[in-house]
This record gives C-alpha cells, sequence and structure tokens, in this order.
C-alpha cells in the first residue's frame, strides 16, 4: 500500500481518476474520514468563431447514461501546461487550431470530494487542424451561434455545470474590444 | 463481489461516494472501461436576502487543501426531494429558512466520471431558523452584496464552478419581475 499521507489509505489507482481515504482534522481538532478522488485537473475552451458561433461537443456520458451538450475539455496530463493542453484537446475534440487561446478561470468541479480544477479558456482566430480523437472517445462537434447556447443555459437545457458557467462567463467579455 | 450490471466490477462502497469500473460499448461497438463514481446528486442554494445581499458559505475542502467561497450546498438523502434538501441544507449551514425556493437549473458535475448531478434554486424571503451543521463540517457564513459576488466571480477569484454558475445564472434573472 503506499500512503500520501501518514493518515491516508490508497484505495484504487486508476486511469483518470484515483481514490484514497484520508484522516481529516478540522480546525477544532476533531477528525474525520474523507473520500478523495484525485484527478490531475482538466480544461474547458470556449472557441469561437469571427462570425459568433461557438463550437460545441455532443457526446454520450456513461456515468449520468445521456448525450450532453458540452463545451470542449480534457485532462491534463501530469506536468502539462494548461494552455497545452487547451490547444491539444480543442484539437483533438473539434479539428480546430486557435490563434488565440486566453485564460478566463480556474474553479474546482467537485471540491467536496475531488481534486479536480479546470482551467477555462477563450479560443479564437479558429482555423482547421488534422486532429486525432482519442480512441475510446465519440465526439461529435455541433455549432451554433453564441447566443443560442447562451439561451439553452438560460432555459436549464444545459446539463453541465462547467459548460453553464463557460457561456454565462463568456457572455460577460467585452469581446468586441479585444 | 456486487455488481451492478454483467460487466461492472465494485471497488468501493462509501458513505459519500462509491465506486465502480464499467465495460461501456461506444456506438461503434468497440468496448472501454469507464472509472465511475456513484453519488446521490446534490442541490446548491443562491440564497438573498430582501436587500439584496447573497448568503455564502466559507469552509475548508480537504481534497483541494484549500478554504472556498461557496454557496450553500449539500447531498441528497437516498430518495429525498431536492426541494427538501435544499431547505434542510440551506438551515443546517446558514441558520436561515426560506419562505420561497424555486428551481432554477440542474446540471451534472464532472459527467465524464461523476454521476453527480446538481439542483439550483434560489431562496428569497429568508428567515431565521435553528439549524444543526453536520458534525464533520466546519462552515462560516459569509454575507456580501450580490453584486458583490458576481463582481468576484468575473474577477476569477470564485474557485468554484457551481458558485460561478450559479452566480451568473442569478444575474441573468428579472427578480424584480418575480
Amino acid at each position: 500500500m503506499i500512503c500520501s499521507s501518514p493518515e491516508s489509505e490508497r484505495i484504487y489507482d486508476g486511469r483518470v481518476i484515483s481514490l484514497r481515504l484520508d484522516r481529516v482534522r478540522l480546525p477544532d481538532g476533531r477528525a474525520f474520514q474523507r473520500e478523495i478522488i484525485e484527478h490531475n485537473g482538466a480544461v474547458g475552451i470556449v472557441a469561437l468563431t469571427d462570425d459568433a458561433q461557438i463550437v460545441l461537443v455532443r457526446q454520450y456520458r456513461a456515468p449520468v447514461e445521456a448525450e450532453l451538450l458540452e463545451i470542449p475539455a480534457g485532462t491534463l496530463n501530469k506536468g502539462e501546461d494548461p494552455r497545452d493542453c487547451a490547444a491539444r484537446e480543442l484539437t483533438e475534440e473539434t479539428n480546430l487550431a486557435a490563434g488565440s487561446l486566453e485564460r478566463m478561470f480556474f474553479s474546482y468541479l467537485a471540491p467536496g470530494y475531488s481534486t479536480e480544477g479546470m482551467h477555462f479558456f477563450l479560443a479564437r482566430d479558429l482555423r482547421s487542424a488534422q486532429g486525432q480523437q482519442d480512441e475510446d472517445e465519440d465526439v461529435r462537434v455541433e455549432m451554433m451561434p453564441f447566443e443560442r447556447a447562451l439561451e439553452m443555459a438560460l432555459a436549464g437545457q444545459i446539463h453541465d455545470v462547467k459548460t453553464v458557467a463557460a457561456l454565462l462567463f463568456t457572455a460577460r467579455l467585452n469581446l468586441q474590444e479585444r
């Protein structure tokens, strides 16, 4: 058994996630067990064309047994720079490359039990590129006017929180000025 | 070993999360293993006072080794109605009860590996109530003008994606008309 701390028990070491049980001490001294999913972190990308279309992806998500419409996203390789990862994942999932890739914000996705943090990027100046999808993925590109995607989020029709956050955040940017 | 399907292997059954490995078949027939975290689902609550303050909570999150500022949130008990859960968690974490609790939207948090979906509510007509915090939590209430919290989200100072999504979503509601 490999322990990440003296009071940590490793349960599973996997491909995307691992699981350990930590003994965590609260400020008042009491200690409790916490189930912790280890994840390398990820990137999410709002990719906008010059004519204000957004490039989304639709894929079957086995854990939730549903096809979801999402922004392109993917997991950081160990030690990978988030910007490099964003460029790589955008091309893998959409066959596009971005001339401009700007950081928007960083958020944890489920900080109660997962270490996963996501770096959000805005991709523009898009051009065609030759992407190679991961062999275990089945991702289809779906483009639509950004305003239409925003309306869907506001109507509760987007069921992925990173996509809701990213769309609403982007809507507040003054893209004309950039 | 308990199997949830003929091609599923249970790794861990826990308190908040469980872990299983599924053999998932893509539309083209190829099959791959997926690591799946099982979670009961959750609620997140935007609680607004009559004078446009938002009730946030600050707590240490062991997985990310940081104190985060978040909307009140919590996990559904088995079979619990999301609205009942929202009322319960709001009182447990903030000692407030809501006269009005409206559904906003539903999103999955990390659909690549977790079953967790979150129901977002808007709580208003707040009044004091006697809450009992879970004994393994250390949650402190932090109130601020809603507009200040929104500015923090837009400045990249909120590091929890459910909170970013909920704040930006609420900002688009026409609360005067409701």
